[in-house]
């Protein structure tokens, strides 16, 4: 299973805003046992929106996940690049509208808010492309979007890490869940005294004698230092398997490095 | 001036790694005028950063900047990725050769690496696209590489960040400031008592009313709570310019937010 990300939002590209909800997505779906093929940032922009959309779907990944640019302001225009780029009118959906009141009436109770009349920008968060189907969004107002185009499951959400948090945990989690059979599996080592050329051929004969497992070198302060972690991961649909031939790995290696002089320590 | 930022390694898809690199050139290209419009992840994979790079170079920007796959491991593969994405020959380069024998020599003499044969893993750093020139690398081993092409100037750097940003402020930064006029200048309030949905008709008009002025809000919590970051930015060649025409625009969305009975502060 393939998936890509769309970051969305000139807060990203002008280095305000770290990516965090990049990364906090690519780690939760590889723990899922799917794979993130690609992320791409694109700023507030229809057309470099639309464009990156047409452009994932053309690669044909089993999901899209967005963030960004669904609240109520102007340059939230994520919907809207849906609409341009698949030719989907933008309809108002009862049940997000329904879901946008609540959340009005919600904070209008409680003092957050002053007025509670459903203003256009507040209908704007439920105007949805047709087709689609609003996700709750527990902690903020604007709903999360399922559309279902091209084979390809959607998933557009909100760029506040709490709200994206959130609903991928209520509404996206049970559903991935139920179809990836795969986990993922990692563990690693820390390596003092091996320059990363010399460590080269080692993982290289490694991968070829473990199919299925993947062993990338990090050096800590540039190559030809000392301080190199070595990441062993793979997917498997059973964790004690996957743990079974990452330490066989390991126990293969391990050996060739002490041989180099090297000494080795295992992180987790 | 428009910029593109490529970012290669698994390590990123599997979210074991956060894209600080991108991050860190996003903020330091702004700050010298350049606008970067999009930002992508893509695996160690030849045919995935192959596809990527064309992608890139057809929507024409005026700077690539590429992070990651050019150390001494099988699975570091940007510079083959350029060979095959653009048909260059790879071959030999005699300065990156020396740049990196010295430091292997360095290395040695340190006692930080045994042996100082220049092994294929070793000259596999210092084989570059035909008619790219090597960046020299103040931090680690793997000499930068810059390209120009298609009347595009590309910038390969290493993934480690250290080394990514030693290249860049050495060998980068002196030629980007000769040919950006402009600078990025930019403000922050914060709101307290206005929800966002009611703040965006206030946005919409000021940003009308102030060309060339870009204001985004960040609600803090989530749309509809009563903490939100408005952040003002603007690019001009002078900075006292670009103060002017915030600090006019921050008066102006002052009295209606002020209005709604909401209050301000000013960040930075």
């Amino acid at each position: 299973m393939i998936a890509e990300i769309i970051s969305i939002g000139n807060e990203l590209l002008i280095g305000k805003v770290l990516n965090t909800n990049a990364h906090w997505l690519c780690r939760r779906l590889t723990s899922l046992g799917i794979n993130v093929r690609r992320v791409t940032v694109v700023p507030d922009d229809i057309n470099e929106i639309s464009n990156c959309l047409n452009e994932a779907i053309l690669r044909k990944p089993n999901y899209i996940f967005t963030t960004g640019g669904l609240g109520p302001t102007f340059d939230d225009m994520t919907l809207k690049a849906f609409s341009n780029a698949f030719n989907l009118e933008l309809i108002l959906n009862e049940e997000a509208l329904k879901m946008v009141s609540l959340k009005i009436e919600e904070l209008a109770k409680k003092g957050v808010i002053k007025h509670k009349e459903l203003t256009p920008y507040r209908i704007k968060m439920a105007t949805l492309p047709k087709g689609s189907k609003p996700l709750p969004n527990p902690v903020g107002t604007a709903p999360g979007v399922y559309l279902f185009l091209n084979n390809c499951e959607i998933y557009i959400l909100p760029g506040v890490p709490d709200e994206m948090k959130a609903i991928f945990e209520e509404s996206i989690l049970p559903k991935i869940k139920e179809k990836s059979k795969f986990k993922f599996i990692e563990k690693s080592l820390r390596l003092i005294g091996i320059a990363e050329s010399d460590l080269s051929p080692i993982i290289e004969q490694a991968m070829k004698n473990n199919p299925g497992i993947y062993i990338k070198s990090h050096p800590k302060h540039g190559e030809g230092t000392s301080l190199i972690e070595l990441h062993f991961s793979t997917m498997k649909e059973e964790i004690n398997e996957g743990e079974k031939i990452i330490n066989k790995a390991i126990e293969e290696i391990s050996l060739q490095i002490i041989k180099k002089g090297a000494t080795i320590e295992e992180i987790s």
